[in-house]
């Protein structure tokens, strides 16, 4: 399905896959969360080929993910600097809970090789469906309903 | 990258990705959830090409996400249904996520298409962290921290 295909889609899964979904794309989010934020950064970090580095960082720029900003060191030339936006940064939450389900179901003999944390009282977290009054609810009781927007 | 190395990778993000990150899959996992078994409901519903969709199903199974069931209608041939498992189950907290972040930030016109719900409060829900007392922990508290398996 091309990703003109997917954007339209009534569906947000389809739209995130869309932008989110090529081959490389929650890896050069993981770096940015890391703290990468230069082309070579990235490219160095993930042996990945400069074109579709470029191809994908441009796309996450395209769609609000990070923006490019220029800035220069001294005696260098200018280059771009790529930062993750707010809606970038929410995209923590599916990195995280494809970090959780990896550590579960593809587990690494050495165990987890990252942990999150509440930083305020040191417990770990983790990522699951939460209520409006701020309680955890089962994935089991969780219910998917179609709004009036679902198309007839 | 290829798939081999994803999944060899001591970053459980990686591994996810090296099973879940193929164009394809998020969308065959969103039609397993809404019901699709046979391998013709998939081919129909996603309008995807039977080899392409024939890879995608087998490394799901391969890795644990859906098993491959025979089942044979009267008077037809036998064929396989494909079930998620319980890990596959837990995925549905991946596509919430990837549905929340493209309703917020890849909206579509008429507004999101599904709402998730708590099944005995009808409260609506989102996906976010939670802390081992079941308290909702804000994104920009929430800390990643290596453990002592990470590489050195």
């Amino acid at each position: 399905m091309a990703t003109a295909k997917l954007l339209e889609s009534s569906c947000s899964i389809a739209r995130s896959v869309g932008v989110l979904g090529e081959r490389w794309t929650f890896l050069i989010l993981r770096e940015a969360f890391m703290g990468a934020t230069r082309f070579s950064e990235f490219r160095e970090r993930l042996d990945i080929a400069p074109d579709v580095l470029a191809a994908r960082l441009a796309t996450l720029v395209e769609f609000g993910v990070m923006t490019r900003e220029p800035y220069r060191e001294p005696g260098a030339r200018g280059r771009d600097a790529y930062l993750l936006t707010a809606a970038g940064r929410e995209l923590d939450v599916v990195l995280g809970v494809l970090q959780q389900w990896g550590d579960r179901h593809l587990p690494w003999a050495a165990g987890p090789t990252i942990e999150r944390v509440a930083a305020d009282t040191g417990l770990a977290v983790h990522v699951g469906y939460i209520d409006e009054r701020g309680h955890e609810v089962p994935l089991e009781d969780v219910r998917a309903l179609r709004t009036a927007a679902y198309p007839q």
